[in-house]
This record gives structure tokens, sequence and C-alpha cells, in this order.
């Protein structure tokens, strides 16, 4: 099977019953994110964010819906009801989109194996088909330790990353799309895209506590990082991001009156800053990590040159650690 | 089966292949609606408008794609990806929401057998498991002619109505919830909602020339029925409106330039007048045309008692023809 | 003077020097609110809400500065600047509003003296040349005390009305202004206007603990008492809503890192439901208050005829104690 | 004065009576804009949009619309009334903000002075007093020509450019700012701020056809050339983008009935890439014409070392023609 599903826990385990503050900020909206309307004005995602393909949005989110219903108890009204968040990014090139092949136990699985610790990366889950700048792109993440209020925070992000040309490829400022042109993505050059055709989701998740007006515009913050690698935000591209706050737990079990801790707005440009990087750095990683792959109709994608790119960066005066 | 699915074309068999200019407005966001990002940037509808469930807003959707897919070519990129509107309201009361009894095919039969003329009110379709100000709600319709720029226009409303609580229902601004509690919507009292845990989607369509900005007014108009209705829009409803203009078919062909229509935002008001006067005469339909209906678990709501409406309103000096 | 200055200090001496959680909800755009783009990134409201003419804005904000300066020390960051909410609504009828006849010292002296306690409604202030319903005008207030997590809250609704057509006009759901046609607002009746020019800015300040993202939906509310008083919300009419908590004034001392209260999502229904009332009656008020003004041109506008609409309300079965 | 106006008309002349298509997007709020939720409502500038300091933008409204009543009849309703944009940045470290130094007088100075034509840059205008990456900043504009729609179209940008640290520049990907960390924007190195509290306004144009909608996605995407530059878009900053389309003259002179041109949501890549492209250059154009500046207090802005910066690129492997 050439697509897949991820699923980000915000609280682990404890996703299901417990919300987090939340927000999102579409940049380009030629996509689907469920919960839209619902993480606005609650400011809170409640169980998992899911990540799949154009297609199977629909699948997966009562598929998710299904899973709350298994973790136990109704809400605290006694209704059942789930509004989940998922999100997707389209694989119609490698994958037979029309064919509808994410299934509910796909999704099922992707939540029941979630766990912490290091996140796979490149042609993995909803990251499977994807293709990013015209090579194979997929899943990637990366996070910052950020000095904020007194306290060591973290900003994790992850993206499955699937939009670009190859010609506006920036990394770390250097236009290495110009200089690997030679590399075809495709199996015919006129089956390669005359636009930008795809998306990023991006998912940035921090320990830092947050208001959900102030995770909105950390939700902005992607944007910048999009604009390091060299993107405008076509047209056909669904540029969503999500962000998260794991902190807060006590205060959004559902209780009459709660306090919640927030850092002042003063003191949020360190999180932006790790943001905008770490956002930078996990699309990197996604193309880096990710592996050629040969789909359906004899369609194929190129992966990422390491040894080239490393060279083009060198030329270009960064001197990576050989 | 106590549940269903309603689905409106704006522009009949042809909705698949011509977008209609649209926008969409959540007064509160306690629901679903999916294509919102991109009917906010694209500023068109493509395909249907789809209403059921909470917890079948998924199947309805993917299904929406497949019928899609029937219908013929890819875009006119050559890319096959679709992203339906599909919104809900919550029937789990009358409706064993968690045995996801809506399948693809009744999503299917929706789309198909969507036709022109008379609109069945009351309990049909998305509508059917549906309870409103505590009296048994679902699907209503109405409509206003008026003169804008020199022709005229037609406003047309549908709602799913699913919200409310008893006291607070005003009829042609009279307070007959307060009169009417001695009608028990439920077989215990303890069963009644201590909240608002339900819903409304309201549709707006028009022939009026408008462009995505000026529809986007269009459908925070409804707010103002809702009130009208006696409604605070509680935090348990999921208030989400949506608008569309069946003209500029011409103009949104997929061209690389194109002319649109529109009429002059001072020409408007008549417009938001006929929405708000639309929108309040359709939720009273929905209620006035709903039966009553025995659910799950000898859950049971109750119908407006037509009677006592009459005499009620005559009583606060209205006088509809008898 | 037939117009003027209407100031609301958040927290009284301290709004100055201790910002308010707030949000804003612009329902029909036609008017302006300065600081509209930070009271929604930073959810705070520092200083006055300032109430004046359209024409008038700039010197109101300018002055609100200034006075901002004269409170004392620059901010936490030690730079001085300042974005004051200045809002306003048209009184070019009554008013010769091109004549710029508001002063700095205008908007000082409104600062200076506002206290607490009752507040003057009618024609005072911003509200001095206002017209509503085709009746005069002006700044009302209304007031509800709910019990919300355990406490009594309360919620005060301002108004400076200036929107509607006559026809529309409804009190407490009694259509009244259809009754009251023969009532010439204005000198010569080919001066009616022909559609709703006016505007309404609405203030809900709440003692309850409200995240901004929660008071941006208290900021939503007002929309639905304007339906109850027939509005349709004209193209013309600049209906803005403003929303600020008094809660947790310690959290916002611009520490690095604080603790908000607030209350759970599920509690804010009897907030949703005050403000509508609120507002509502503050319309009323506002328009019960009102005398007749003689303004430039010969032109005049009636108050509303306290006695007629006595009559009306017990001809459609209220009974208002006599 | 080390302070000033900048006035941008979007149809010279006639942009007193002839509005033009228009939108904003406000990456992050920490700054004025006013007009901001008609230009939302009714997809319109009208007159000029016009840049100033903080402290400023009242008197420079209210001179706009002084202007504007100069300029001839009332509106089509027969109403005067005017509600004209104003932006602003901070120049509270160079200019003596709190002297309130510009008056009426500059700001019609500036509309009457208005011309097509080259535009000058650096210290001029409202970009007199700009700090950028502690540089002197200030105006700064660049244009692209793109073929859409079977035709030549033009994007211009001018910014008024004010914000970032040094160490966070990057000039053509290049991280410059780390490498002239030793030249001090300020007299004494412990004035250097240790955030962002500038701002960037960023005022697209373009004679493409576009809706307000389209315009509106192109007002968000200067926020990519930000992220090229290497901004993170800080707390304190005010980073407000507006864009027009000079396209549709005749389709906005306030008939009931208009037609207007627009292009096709699939060809707008172009318009997009233009976009981030011309404000990446116009920024740096802001500041390599920018000069040092002596400021109030003994406070001294340094200017970007032209030698130094091409020496940069060069070891980066940009070769600028010599």
């Amino acid at each position: 099977m050439r697509t897949g599903v991820t699923a980000v826990l915000p609280r682990g385990r404890d996703s299901a019953l417990t919300p987090a503050f939340g927000a999102w900020f579409p940049l380009n909206g030629n996509g689907e994110m469920t919960r839209a309307a619902w993480l606005e004005d609650s400011g809170q995602l409640a169980g998992a964010v899911m990540i799949t393909n154009t297609h199977s949005v629909g699948v997966v989110r009562d598929a998710a819906i299904a899973w709350r219903i298994k973790q136990g108890a109704a809400d605290a009204s006694g209704y059942w009801w789930s509004l989940p968040v998922v999100a997707e990014t389209w694989d119609g090139y490698l994958n037979d989109i029309n064919g509808f092949h994410v299934k509910s136990e796909h999704a099922l699985r992707a939540l029941d194996e979630a766990k912490g610790g290091p996140v796979a990366e490149g042609n993995v889950g909803g990251g499977t088909g994807m293709i990013c700048h015209e090579f194979k792109g997929g899943i990637g993440t990366a996070s910052r330790v950020v000095e904020v209020a007194g306290a060591e925070r973290r900003v994790g992000v992850l993206v499955q990353a699937n939009y670009g040309l190859r010609d506006s490829l920036r990394i770390a400022g250097v236009p290495v799309g110009q200089h690997l042109r030679k590399h075809r993505a495709y199996t015919e050059p006129e089956q390669a895209p005359k636009s930008e055709t795809g998306s990023i989701i991006v998912v940035v998740a921090t320990d830092a506590p947050l208001l959900p007006h102030q995770l909105k515009r950390i939700a902005r913050r992607p944007t910048l990082a999009l604009g390091r690698m060299g993107s405008s935000s076509g047209n056909g591209s669904g540029d969503i991001f999500v962000a998260f706050s794991t902190a807060n737990a006590e205060a959004l079990k559902g209780k009459e009156l709660s306090r919640a801790e927030f850092v002042g707005n003063d003191a949020m440009d360190a999180l932006f800053t790790a943001t905008v990087q770490a956002t930078e750095e996990a699309i990197v990683n996604a193309m880096v990590a990710a592996r050629e792959m040969h789909g359906q109709d004899g369609h194929y994608a190129i992966a990422l040159p390491h040894e080239e790119l490393v060279k083009l960066l060198r030329q270009y005066g960064r001197s990576p650690k050989p």
C-alpha cells in the first residue's frame, strides 16, 4: 500500500479524555482539516491529530470517533459525540487515490501503536506516498529547546511534506533546487507538474503553557519556514498548520472553573523562532529520510541525492561536518 | 433508520463539474463542516452540500468523492481530487449514533435522487432524528423574492434544525416556549437537557450575482434569525451557515480569465433581509412539518402542537388566517 | 455641540496600566474600530474603549495616547507606545460631521470624568447625535446577574445605538415599528433614509473569568439581540462588538508567567444568554432615554413616543406594569 | 523632523472617487491599520493607503477624511463619510514620538504630492525614522512582471520596513546578520533591543484582475518573504499587509450591477511568486537605500554597509555583478 495514516496524540494515552489547548492556521486552504470550527471556538484539541491522503479523510475521521468510543465514558454531559482532527495531503501520483485503500483498521492501528520517543521519518504513515519539491517527501520532525519564562520549553514539529516545485527549493538558504534539475522526479518529463499541486501539514507541539489565542499565533509561524524553503504556497497547495500545548492538563478536565498557566506575550519570541526553525528542519528531514518509490502506473519519485546536496551546501559556503 | 443524509446540489446535475461562488460562517463552532478552508480561499463550492449526523460526516464525505469520480473527468489540471462540503447535527438522542448506521449507499442515493421543486420537510434525510427547542425538528425551507439591481432575485433557505431549549422558543416574536412547558419532549423529565446540545445548519441559496466576499456577509445573517427564534447559540451548538450563488456559471468553468457579475454593496440590503426572514420561516417550517418520533431506548420526541401554537399566536395579537 | 465622546474604562483608574482580556467581532464592518489587529493577537484591551462619531476617530485616538502617556511610565519593555480602541457611529444627519467638532480636550475630559455607578443614557457623549430605527438614539445600558461556576457573575452592556429602519423595529417581539410610521423622524419625508446608514457599537463587560477565545464567542452574541430588535444588519451599518472581562487583573501585570482563571466552555451558556438579553434591553433603553433633537440645517429627530409604545405592547399581549 | 507620512494612491487622482478591490492580512497584529473591518466586508479600498508612525495614525486619518471631502461630492447615497486606511510602524527610538510631530498638513501634502513613476526609497515619508534588522530602514519598493491569463501583469510592492534583529538578517539566503554584529546600530550597546519591537507594513499592488477573496490570498504572501529575510515575526511587531488590484475600475463605480474580470484560481501562482519575490527585494532595497541617522537624545542608527554586504554575498557563492 502506497498510502497510510499518521496519528499524533497530544497527551499520549490520555488524549481521548483530556483535551489540550490548540489552534490552527490555513496558509493556503486547498486541503482539508476537520474540527476546524470547534478547534477555533473551544480552543481545544480532543483526541488525536490524524494525517492521511485527501480521499481518506472521511474513513479516518469516523474511525477516530469509533476509537474514542472504545476509550471509555461519554463526555461530562453524558453525551457521546466527537469531533476529531483529520488533515490530509494528496498522494494521487504514486498512490491509486481513487481506490480508497485506507481502511478503518489502518486508522485504528495508527492510534493504537502511537508511542513516545523518536519518530520514524520519510515514507511512513500518511507520508508514504508524498512528494516534496519534486523529490520523494513524507514525514519529518525536528525540535528546539528554548528558555522561556524561567524554564526550558520544548517545541516539536511534525510535517507531512508534499508541496513545492523543484526550482524553488532552498535548503539552508542555498538555492539547491536550481542545481538539481537534471534529477527527474517523474518517469516521463511531461508528467512533471506545471504548478504546485501538493500540500503540507505542520503540527507544532510545545510544553510551554500557552492559551489558545497564543497558539494561534504559533500556528501562523510555519509560514515563515516555508518561505525559507523557497515556497510561495501555490494555489493547489493545502498548507494547513495546527499547534497545541501539552501544559495545563489539570485545567482542561472539564471543570466549571479552572486556572491555566500562560507565558506573557512578551516572552513568546523564543517560541516563535523555535517554531520557524524546527519547521524548516523538519521539512529537510522529511526529504532526507525519504527513499525513492515506484508507484501506480509506472509512476516514480526520486529521492533527494544526499551527496550532491552536501556538495552544493559546501559550494555555497556552508560547511556541514563531513 | 432514525438518521439519514440530505444533499443540496447548487447547480443540479451540473454541480459536480461547475462550481458556485460560496462562503461560510460558523456562529458557534461546536460542529463539523468539511471543505471550510478551501471554501474560504477558493470562494467556491464544488459538488453538493451534504448534511448528516455528527458521527457520519466521514462516510458521507468519502461517498461524495466517489460520486464525484463517477460524474466524469478529472479536473482541468488532470488530477483527481475533491473536497466536498459535509456538515452535521447531532441526533444521538433518538438515533443510536454510535451504531454508525449511515452508509455510503445512503449518501449516494441522496445525491442521485436530489431534484428541483418542492422540498420535503420535517423528519427527512439528515433531519430525520432532529430535535429543536425540545420539539421534534428536522429539515425546513423557505424563500423570498426581492427586487435587486433591476431584477427579481430569489433567496432560498434550507435548515437542518436541531438546536434550542423549550423556554427560549419565540415564534413571530411571541414567547410560545414558555407557554408550552407542559408538553414534555422526553420520556422522563430527568432526560431533559440542561443546556443546548443541538445545532443548526443553514444553507442559503440565491440567484443574485454575488462575489464570495459578499456571500460571506450573507452567511452571517442567519444569526439574526436565530436571535428572533429566541436562541442564544449555546456552547454545545454547532451553528454553521453556508451561502452560495447560482449566478455566474459561465465565469466558473475554470478559465484563465472570466467576468463575474455582481450587485453593488449598496444593493445588498434586500438580500440580507430576505436571508433573515427566510431563515426564521424555515426553522418554523421544520418544526411545523416534523412529526413525533419514538427512538432508541424508549426515547421520544413530541411534535410542536399546532392548535395550541395558533391559539397562542392569536392571544398575542397575531391573526393567522383560520 | 451635537456630537461627543464616550469612554469605557474596563478597570477604572487602573485601565491604563493593567490590561483586560478582550475580543471583538464585526458583524457588519462598515465602521471603524482601532486596535482590531492587536486586540485579536494579544487578547487584551489596554486603556479605554472610546466611542465617537465617524470623522473624529483620529483625534480621539491620538488623545487617548496622550492620556495614556500622562498616566505614568512606559510599558514593561521601556518603550512608549499605545494602541487604543476607538470605535464610532455616524452622526452626520444631526451633526455637522465635516466640521470636525470633537477636539482632543473632549476626549481627555471623557477619560478624566469616567466613573463607576449608573451610566447616563440617551443623548450623551458619543451618543449625542445618534438616530436608531428612525427615532432619536444614543447611549443605552443594561446588565444581568447570572450564576456561573458557583458564583454570581455580572454581564453589563453599553451600546451606542444608531442603526435601523423604522419598519423593522421590534420591541419585546412586538413589531411596533410598523405601527409608528406616522411619527416622522425627519423634517421632510424625502430626507428619510432609503437604507440602513447607521451603525451600532456594543461593549460587553463581565466579571466572569473568560479567556480571549471565550470572549470572542461572547462578542458574537449581540448579533442575536439585533435580530430580536428587527435588524438585518444593513450594508451601511458598522455593527461592531467588543467584549472584555474584568477578572484576572493579577494575571495581566505583564509577568513572564501567570495563571488565569477561566470558566469551562460548558458553563458559558448563562453568559451567552445574559449578553443577548442585556444587549436587547440596552438598545431599548437607549431609545427610551433619548430625547428629540434639532440638528444642523433644520434637521430633526423625533423621540420614541413612550405612551404609544406602552399601548402597543399591551395590545400585543405584553403587560408592563402601569 | 525625523518622522513623516507616506501615501499610496491606488488609482492616482481617481482614488478618492473610484475604489479598488482590496484585502489585508495581519501576520502579527501588534500595530494599527484603520478601515480593517470595512476593507474585509466591502472588499474595497477607497482613497489612499497612508503609512506613518504609531502615535500619528489619528491625525493622519482625520486629515485623509478632510482631503476626501475636498475631492468633491458626497458618496452615491448622498452622505459624507469616509473610512481611510492608515497604518503605522514605530519610530520612537530616533523620533520623539510622544511629541506628536506629524500634523494634518503633512498628511495633506503627502496626498497632494503623490505621483506616478519611481518611488523615493530609504529615509523618506513614513519611513524616515525606521530601523530594520538594527540597521537604518525605511521605504523600499520592487516589482515583477509576470504572464498571467495571456497578458503581462505587474506586481509592485512598497514596504515601510522597521522590523527585525541583527542576527536573524538573511539576504539572498545568506546569513549576513551574523557576520555584521560588530556594526553597532545604537550609540550604547545597552540600548540595543532585546526583542523585536519594530514592524513592517507591506502594500502589494497589481494590475492583474483579482477579486477581494483572491487579494486576501495575495495579502498573506509577504509572510513568506519575511521568512526569507530571517524574521520570526516577533511579538512586538505589527506585520500588516494590504493588497489591491487596479483593474476593474469601471466595475467599481457604485452601480447596482457590474461585471468584474478575474483570473482563475489556477492562474494565481505566478502572482503569488511575484509577491514573495518583490517583497523580499523591496525590504533589501529599503535597507540599501537608507542612510545613517542621528535622532533624539543622541540616538543613532547605522546604515547597512554596502561593501561588506557585497563581500559576504560573494563569500557565500553569490556573484553580483561588480
